[in-house]
């Protein structure tokens, strides 16, 4: 890789100047950055505070309409690391979304995944081919892709909640599709149960009109009854010395599809995790990268070597191979989702925990 | 395949006896029973009355005792075309189970897969695996194979229910293995809700410490609560004129395991089938044997060529490729339990509805 | 399960005579028998000699035609612990086939899964959904459930091999149909390589043209000149130092669906084993019944506590938990057939090793 | 989306400072770059022609020495689209790979999944995990993801090849994990045939020792013999008027893991494609992207809208939903490898080809 003469020093930059004439490049000059020892993700561990973002969302209800072209009004998590993109990871987008009392933003539908997780408020329906889905405090509503969707303020106050979506992973690898739908929602009905939930949000029931598996759940809505009810429990037969927890003082369920009893959609996990005060996780270092928002109580996360006061509605990142813990300090309650199904499909998956053997 | 002459006739004579002697035997003297043109199955459609059945059951309780090894006072049904065998079906063995107040049936685990359903009554609590898990009317009670159970009574009042187990097949195929456990129930707490349905019992949520996927579900109790509301709801969706029940009238729903969607045990399939007065079916063929019982209602049910009529508590066996059909007089509600699993793992599910394009 | 006075007897008679007339069977005096501690077959540990066979293959060659109707010149073992049935085992059924010079065999088809194998000879062709197979000695081919098949002999000279089905099986748990084909092979070419050749037998590359995966194999021949090198490449590499055989001097494979690494067939489990002069195997437990047929050389089994010594041809079948193993005195190569994919596929399969850690 | 008056417009860039400084950045100004209609590749259809290739590899090959560090003397195709980086796709890598007359390239692993394939010459065998691997004409050698792997010239001559690696898809996610192996080829033997073909180079025969799947195909060599007599077959069975091939004139395998029937490796399929001279394809949209590479003939390729006139060794690369079609003026061989289990596995396939009903 080293030349030793001035004339080789010429052919050696005339090689260089060669290569990129004919569009090609050398691996030898690269190969560290290319094929690094460990993840080096550019994407940086960071916070967001829910006050700072509920109230560029609020301002932004105030100057910027909702409609059709520019589709949501929503505000996007863009890691300082990916300067340019309005990307939370490489491979997620997440957002703030508000809606201002009575707006509709129009329906669409696109290739990417998506869903909203509600940290506070109601009043919102989601519309998910033409069923509309109510969202309120706590719960999970998915619009796997090429679902139309749009969404409705059914009253007077504002409402604002995050979404998610594999976005940047879309974008960069070129899969996605987009089409405009109704410029108000299809059905504006505003019931408490959508129809998706009468047909699937039974546990262990499937209906027998619906025995083919779907590539993503076909149950739309989440709700913060059950999901609170399992962690509930889950930290109850830990107390009576029965195995349920992740770790101890640390409850946690995965969102699935009833389908298969695997990720709700094919890009997209989605979990909510639950902290007795005082509890505390190892730090681990996981391939792929996550987005967290703290759904309730107040707590520390370590971010590599940083740690970070957290307390409701705040949001934070961790990119791949990154080490994060948290502390509770109060009850704990935390939504996460990451793209977990793109790296254990494609066999990119490892855990490391330091002190722990390795899985 | 015929011989012509005497000389020829003794040859052949003196052939088939040598086949005898060296434990051989010719195909084409037999091939029209050994591969008939659709399956003619030996065991026959028939239906027991719940009321008799029960009679007989209270009888049994007042002179048999339950204890180790009889372990189990129950009473099969036999189908009367497999005389000799205690056979629903040659796949499935259904029977009634009957517990006197304060009784207690051992703990055991089998191999064979084995659920209760329960038509009427309550009070018992079966123990799997040391879990204590109620019984009440309208549930779904699952023993997967190799689980310990054992049941108790723990009120005055004796208990009825059904019993369905793969064991005509675990036997046929030798595949059995059975082990003796305690003598007294391992817990003999009642609670109205056992362990597994508080980590499990959540639609679309799965315990974070329980990814690995289970052969069996991991849900013991299926509640009528959840069941009827299931049923109710597709009906009302029909109603709305949104496609939610199988066919006019018809709502049903296949009982899963949560990790996977798919049956709830390797061999077993259980439904519930849910019709309006007035609704019915159009006469199906399937490969497979299933076994019906009236939950509620009043109908009738054709089986081959002949009708009977069946009401709440009375059970039918449907042989496989026999053609049946419902009708619903009232509202008309069925459990239904078959083998489903064995034969579409095995690749020969086939089903014939005549006047209806095959699938 | 005592009655303790006599008219508690009477009434106990009469309770067990009402059971029978309303076609009921108590299970608590037939538990012992229904749930046996580990398997219990009937079915027994046995040896077919081939020179038995043959002979009798012969004589029914000069006395019984082969034609429409009884279809197939086959003889089937017939298991002496399971008297009246042509049955190896309760899920396998094992014949010699014997079709003497310019024979044909008619086409029929059926949902039982079929292969032959053969010990010695050549010149039939199996004609499997229009395609002429040619069998030679060591190969195994295919007729998996459902696909016509007829065989011709092309030659002046008669032709044997064993026919494997999962037809008990089939119609224990009445899943078979049957359809006559045409009375001569739709195509009498003999190539010595079939067109499911042509497409299939290439290690690791597959049509474009034939993405969908398969319930059974595509490919209908596997011929032994595979099979052989496949065989002593595995000692070969033994004797390198490399890990390769499942046992030392003990090489072994499984004959596979190439679009998905499978069984060959849904029910069915095709194996090859060879061995070293002087290998042998310990003892082994296995859930599931098996047929194994001496290809070449000498040596002894063990079946049970019975040794028997086996050479070229001699066909044995293993009940279910019958403890099994072999010795080779030469170098000693086996053919096997078994019900592993049944066992496994409702996950009843286990093993048993005395003295290995059980799996 | 509008502001209308002059206060207006500075509460709105004021709006827009805060999104920035606060590291957000809103969707509603984007939406059409983020979500196009149709995937919207910045990366573009390009051809690379053998001859400049081969030359510069020379030229590196004599001013640039090949070892630890930089660890292979290869050249990337680098989408003009893509500036900045050695990127054929986002998701592929490609690049000519030099080796001089006994010149060795050390050993090192990786999690991005990677083969070689070698449109001419030989003498170079590539060490995977120990098994050295003859490298021949028309062979497809893998290393899959994490597999130790160095190459070494045997000969006097040099030898040059293409890789193929899912490189920028790992870089871009964040997945890959890097290690540097033995400066030296850990087996220094050239054996026609490597260990893992001895294991696994048999059509439809699984060594009994190796029955758990693997994610990746455990055979490293797939041998030009076989290829070329399954696309020979394919044609002549055309000929012959049976169904095998997936366009008329046009003969094409997938290269398979033999453990599942599926995709050689997780994230890389790959193909080889044969036409008849005068043969051609139908101008097709595929979401995700290509490489393909003449192994021997001449035709033309449609991309977009530009034809290119392309002969052996020439390399082209075809973005996400860019269409392409192939003209073949001789018999027309072509390698190609892809994207498609990245793209098939998360749900993202879609398929259109103008005068065809949609799949």
């Amino acid at each position: 890789m080293t030349a030793t003469d001035p004339a080789g020093d010429r052919e050696l930059a005339q090689l260089y100047a060669d290569f990129e004439s004919y569009n090609l490049s050398p691996l030898w000059t690269q190969r560290d950055d290319l094929l690094p020892f460990v993840p080096s993700p550019r994407a940086v561990p960071f916070v967001w505070r829910w006050s700072e973002l509920f109230a560029l969302a609020e301002r932004s209800g105030e100057l910027v309409p909702v409609g059709r072209g520019g589709e949501r009004r929503a505000i996007a998590l863009a890691n300082p690391g990916l300067p340019g993109t309005p990307y939370a990871t490489p491979t997620l987008w997440c957002a703030i979304q508000y809606l201002a009392g009575h707006e509709t933003a129009p329906e669409h539908r696109h290739s990417p995944n998506a869903f909203r997780f509600v940290v506070e408020g109601e009043g919102v329906w989601t519309v998910v081919d033409g069923d509309p889905v109510a969202m309120r405090r706590g719960d999970l509503l998915l619009t796997p892709g090429w679902h139309f969707h749009g969404h409705h303020n059914d009253t007077d106050q504002p409402m604002a909640w995050i979404d998610g979506l594999d976005l940047p992973f879309a974008h960069y690898t070129d899969v996605g599709f987009f089409e405009f739908g109704s410029e108000r929602v299809t059905d504006e009905a505003s019931p408490s149960v959508s129809r998706n939930e009468r047909l699937w949000a039974y546990p262990g029931l499937r209906p027998l009109s619906e025995l083919d598996d779907r590539a993503s759940s076909p149950l739309m809505a989440y709700r913060w009854e059950a999901t609170d009810a399992a962690l509930r429990e889950q930290l109850a037969l830990e107390d009576a010395g029965y195995p349920a927890t992740v770790g101890q003082g640390h409850a946690a369920i995965r969102y699935v599809n009833p389908t298969t009893g695997g990720d709700v959609m094919p890009t997209l996990r989605c979990e909510f995790h639950r902290f007795r005060p005082g509890a505390s996780t190892r730090p681990r270092h996981e391939v792929g990268s996550s987005v967290w928002q703290v759904f309730e109580g107040q707590g520390t996360v370590v971010l590599g070597n940083e740690e970070h006061r957290i307390s409701t509605g705040d949001l934070f990142v961790v990119p791949s191979w990154v080490p994060w813990s948290l502390h509770a300090d109060t009850g704990f309650d935390l939504f996460r989702f990451d793209d977990g199904p793109i790296v254990e499909r494609l066999r990119f998956d490892r855990t490391h925990v330091p002190g722990e053997r390795r899985g």
